[in-house]
């Protein structure tokens, strides 16, 4: 199934939050509008707007606050890639140049502030405490979802329960913002923002195990940047774990941690996983946290929109890019 | 007067400021916790958390959420330093090495990420959407100034009014947000609020000139820093607006702008501006600042704090530090 099939039900609203994200970058200063349109003119897939206005379908859709809350969401989401570029060096993101990469360090530092007081303008004009607050905390725990990362690079003592813990902060936490800040805005009841929650929490997880094995499986041409670039970063993902697992003494992620001289050990290592189960192996658990995001959705209102949430789960697993 | 003095009414509640402080940087990660302690504890005059604490002191003085706006402005004001320094690559403050010199830019990067959100987690706790939308739109104020500080630096072309804009907005939006979401939280009527806000931006403006003075006029050792640096930076203060003033055609910050090759027009520069008038004059727009600041104080309620605000513009004025 396609995505444009699936967000069916929401694409007209989806224009809308295009136009919003294209208002943000209507600002008197011409350099900073010139940035802010060059990052969020994107062929992103939009997800967590998505999810959000989806999520919102199932009490009260109020229209004005969900598209705020969309367009915030990906405003915070920007603006956490464009920092993570800066972190990485990264020059280029969905096949373009990065912010990094075209006007250095100190622009896309300031860039990204601005964007998160942004995203966080937008939602304080919803007036909704809930989703102001689980703003804040939810740029906390991205951050510091960041930080461990940037910890333990290049350390290979880590544990998966470390990494399920990694993913939940940095990718996670904002999906189920999403979630749970379009619930409360639509004025559903506890039980079904908790449930809401729960879909956004382990389609999160989900989410990024497939992200993880896309960047050893994938094609350059498919993710619009080089493959093998966790391993680049020191950063050890679900199949790197699964592989110091398999082969515990000696394996090519082993020794590029030890030596990032020999950048051949990526290739190594890349070549290692695809020639192995664990592909197969972190599927599985992508598809397990698939199934449990969706589990307790029968509970929610019967609607177009819970199936289009069960067919977002399913595509999001199987994507290519 | 000493700065003790002029504290002396708020002393007991900024102590208690330093002990939230603490607070922040008690969290469950370790490493985020170290490098939160390390940047919290400082020898910074806290001015910003005086000003939300002075401010609050004429009318409900809701001494927990004074507390707690005291805190966040400090905790966003510490952020952007933490930013600044790795835009400007800058190894040492106030004596001190940087977060960006002992940890490299992308931890920098998420922790000063990781402040503001937490300043916006405290402010919200207060619940009061004024201050809440407040710290979202002075963010997005303070990235702009520094954005545009980035755009022109080594930019020969700045006015006057460019400069006092850029200090209006990485600034004095700062001071004034302490003394208006001081005054709101406080329940002060919409003039009194409109008198402290004035006195926050005149005060703020009047600490950012003399802050640029001093980095013409001070010492090393006085000010934590080598001197000179916002020139280094292609920064155009206003004793260098005014330098370029008096010697149109050629003088060494022309030259240094034209070729950074050459550091030494940065000493010439300072040279040439200690042995001018361009210090007075400077000190003289400064001084109108202060006053105008505190034009409007003896509207509000007469009491301690209205002394101290006075004794703080003055003392803000003739600091060397």
């Amino acid at each position: 199934m396609e995505l444009s099939a699936i967000y069916e039900l929401v694409q007209e609203d989806l224009d809308k939050v295009e136009d919003r994200l294209r208002s943000v970058s209507q600002v008197d200063f011409p350099h900073l509008s010139e940035l802010l349109d060059y990052s969020l003119r994107s062929s992103g897939k939009r997800i967590r707007p998505a999810l959000a206005l989806l999520a919102g379908k199932f009490y009260d859709y109020n229209l004005d606050y969900l598209l705020t809350m969309a367009t915030a969401v990906e405003v915070m989401h920007t603006a956490t890639l464009i920092h993570d570029d800066v972190i990485d060096n990264s020059p280029v993101r969905r096949g373009r140049p990065t912010v990094y990469e075209l006007w250095g360090v100190g622009k896309a530092v300031l860039l990204g502030d601005y964007m998160f007081a942004e995203a966080g303008a937008l939602i304080a004009t919803t007036q909704n405490l809930r989703a102001i607050k689980l703003f804040a905390s939810t740029l906390k725990t991205l951050s510091s979802g960041e930080l461990n990362q940037a910890f333990y690079a290049f350390n290979l003592e880590q544990s998966r329960s470390q990494y399920f813990q990694r993913v939940t902060q940095k990718t996670a936490s904002l999906f189920s913002m999403a979630t749970e800040s379009a619930a409360a805005l639509s004025q559903a009841p506890e039980e079904s923002i908790q449930i809401l929650i729960e879909y956004g929490h382990n389609l999160g997880i989900a989410f990024q195990i497939v992200d993880d094995i896309l960047d050893f499986i994938g094609t350059e041409e498919e993710l619009g940047k080089p493959i093998g670039s966790d391993l680049a970063q020191g950063t050890l993902t679900l199949p790197a774990i699964l592989l110091l697992e398999y082969y515990p003494k000696d394996n090519p992620v082993r020794r590029f941690f030890s030596n990032r001289d020999e950048p051949d050990n990526i290739k190594r290592a890349i070549e290692l996983v695809r020639n192995s189960s664990i592909i197969q192996e972190c599927y599985q658990v992508a598809s397990d946290y698939g199934a449990k995001a969706c589990r307790n959705l029968k509970l929610l209102p019967d609607n177009a929109s819970r199936q289009s949430l069960i067919q977002l789960a399913d595509y999001l697993i199987r994507r290519k890019r």
